[in-house]
């Protein structure tokens, strides 16, 4: 059998991933007389007196809901609520299996954004913690923006911060073992949707000093007229000398590729046409922009990719389960821009600087030292941010 | 420590009462490739093809949202989605501990009746089934109607409902003790809102002869002018001579008094005037309308309350958790009144006839025969209504 027969017969066998449990007891009176009525009246009446109670008395403050709308599921497209449910299990039990947060999926039966909105901040008093997940860009950009303006719980849109936090965290790493400043660097990055904006913005406030960022139509430039919001923020910190072109004329003279966009786009050419010794992350799934073979044969140092069966693997379970577990830890009303960079930095940092090599710049997923490592580096720095609930 | 303290004392040590557990491992790559990216994009496709696939491969089929808008909360009232989570919990784990059915709390942050239903509606694609909660009436009734109405997975208000199905099944065997004839009794039920109207609909449609329903302004009747549309609807079915009066007027010559009102609105003079031997079912909490002590003194003589600390404790825990166990066992769309009268025979068929005594008419909550035989009765009525899922 190969892996989707295999994961098919998993996912009959044990219908579906997540349950939910009891933490208590309830065998006689005594017990749901505790649980539920008459007691449970107490924990409510402290709840009235003070809302941040909430979190003393309840599950709330563990309690992450996972919330698509089916738009962009995995490279399946709009498949819609019901079919993207398996995903949504599938990410609630990652954020149980690596960080214990306890988190449900929510699929919506509607794609359009300001009833996500309005539903997101409804469903808000019982949950801990948003995830919004596999929505379409750059809806997914203003849900997000939104609900974090008016929420005061954590929401984090994964396919947006999740790969910009693994392949800075690469980047730095590449830097490091490479002994280069990444305020020398000229970064091309292909894509400009939710991850491609994000990569951007992140390895900008990293401190890369020259960043080309280039979708289908070619290189985010002033003269482009079909831009959308996101395209007109990416151009303002990026493209310095406003130039045009595809992403052959973007690569030339690159040091890096970052890619978030389509498989085999990436010519042994266009890698040739790079600086010595360049960082290609070609993270299109299941097809890279370019095989690491290929780039490997045209020159590149150091190679990352979306996959599990090459080294150097860009996986977002990297950095959601940490970040989580530590804005919920320390009570975090946001995850905000430093939080991210932060657990970029610890991400990174699990590698010692000696054990760094050009085939193991990024952590494996299973390494049990990653998420303690995000989780108390996010909590940190919610706190130098001042965005920790009173 | 009284009841109340030992709760808040359980809630801060368990820091609320659910948690979500995964049913699969991912300790490696293979797991993962299994339970997520890539394999797992083959259920999602499976779904896709036809969306009855989502019972096969996903946790829906047995996942049910406990929905409140924290607007009439046990006996605390509008306390508001935040303070009434304890209870959403706690009823969350009674649905696992009693039916094994996976349940997590949703408190939402509007009391607009057309919002809740429109989130209920967009909520629906990941869940096996809705139970309503804690929500005031009459808006209650209209939720769970337009949702019956628009959604193809069961939807339950207990409040309504719950008290109802029990009240049923207590009658039923008083009657069977007492050798009865429900077409002959004359009832009285106090409370003329959700529950009571619930009441009304459910003891019709047992059979009941002659029932008399009474608010707080007194009965039911044609000439009052500030009726609801459920009081409209419950004049339909009772006050065949359409009388006027007070509660007192009405329960002169009842047979049975039920009470969902408030504690202390009987004395024993009104149990005097009542029939000779009535039964009384007195279930306002946490004070009875009337208490079982004074009740028996004035003559009932088959007593029933809201409250563990007497015999025959009509308890919601006796009908929901088998009423949706079954419903999701058979793939029911909807929870019709004839499943709920099914459920309130096999409640009442727990306890053989030569068991039955005065006090003992309805079967302990703990009793585990009850749930399977609620389940049972539900599904096998289902079926017999149509209403499963092909």
């Amino acid at each position: 059998m190969n892996v989707y027969e295999k994961s098919l017969k998993l996912h009959e066998e044990k219908k579906g991933k997540i349950e939910i449990n009891s933490k208590v007891q309830v065998t006689n009176k005594e017990e749901l007389s505790l649980a539920y009525s008459p007691g449970v009246a107490e924990p409510c009446r402290k709840i009235v007196e003070d809302e941040k109670n909430i979190y003393k008395y309840t599950s709330k403050g563990n309690m992450v809901a996972v919330i698509t709308d089916g738009s962009a599921v995995l490279g399946l497209g709009n498949i819609g609520p019901k079919a993207a449910l398996p995903v949504m299990e599938g990410k609630s039990i990652l954020f149980k299996n690596f960080a214990n947060v306890d988190s449900f999926p929510l699929c919506l039966d509607t794609q359009d954004t300001n009833e996500i909105i309005n539903i997101c901040k409804n469903l808000a008093p019982s949950l801990g913690g948003i995830n919004l997940e596999d929505i379409s860009a750059p809806r997914c950009v203003e849900i997000e923006r939104r609900l974090k303006e008016e929420l005061d719980i954590p929401v984090f849109h994964d396919d947006q911060h999740g790969t910009a936090i693994i392949v800075t965290a690469a980047l730095l790493n590449a830097c490091k073992l490479t002994k280069k400043d990444p305020k020398e660097l000229k970064v091309v990055v292909s894509g400009a949707g939710a991850a491609g904006s994000s990569i951007v913005r992140m390895i900008h406030n990293y401190g890369v000093g020259d960043i080309i960022s280039v979708d289908i139509d070619g290189i985010i430039n002033s003269k482009r007229e079909n831009l959308d919001f996101l395209q007109k923020e990416i151009l303002v910190i990026t493209n310095k000398n406003d130039v045009e072109g595809n992403l052959a004329d973007a690569m030339k003279n690159a040091d890096v590729f970052v890619g978030v966009s389509a498989g085999n786009i990436v010519s042994k050419e266009m890698i040739e046409s790079m600086n010595d010794n360049p960082f290609v992350f070609a993270m299109a799934n299941p097809e890279p922009e370019i095989t690491p073979e290929k780039a490997r044969e045209a020159g590149a140092r150091i190679i990352g990719t979306g996959r599990s069966d090459y080294p150097n693997q860009i996986n977002n379970v990297l950095a959601f389960p940490g970040i989580f577990r530590g804005a919920l830890d320390i009570g975090a009303m946001q995850i905000n821009e430093e939080m991210k960079l932060a657990a970029a930095y610890a991400i990174a940092g699990v590698i010692d600087e000696n054990e760094l090599r050009e085939d193991y710049i990024v952590p494996s997923p299973f390494d049990e030292r990653v998420v303690n490592a995000v989780a108390e580096a996010v909590a940190k720095k919610a706190i130098e941010t001042d965005i920790v609930r009173k």
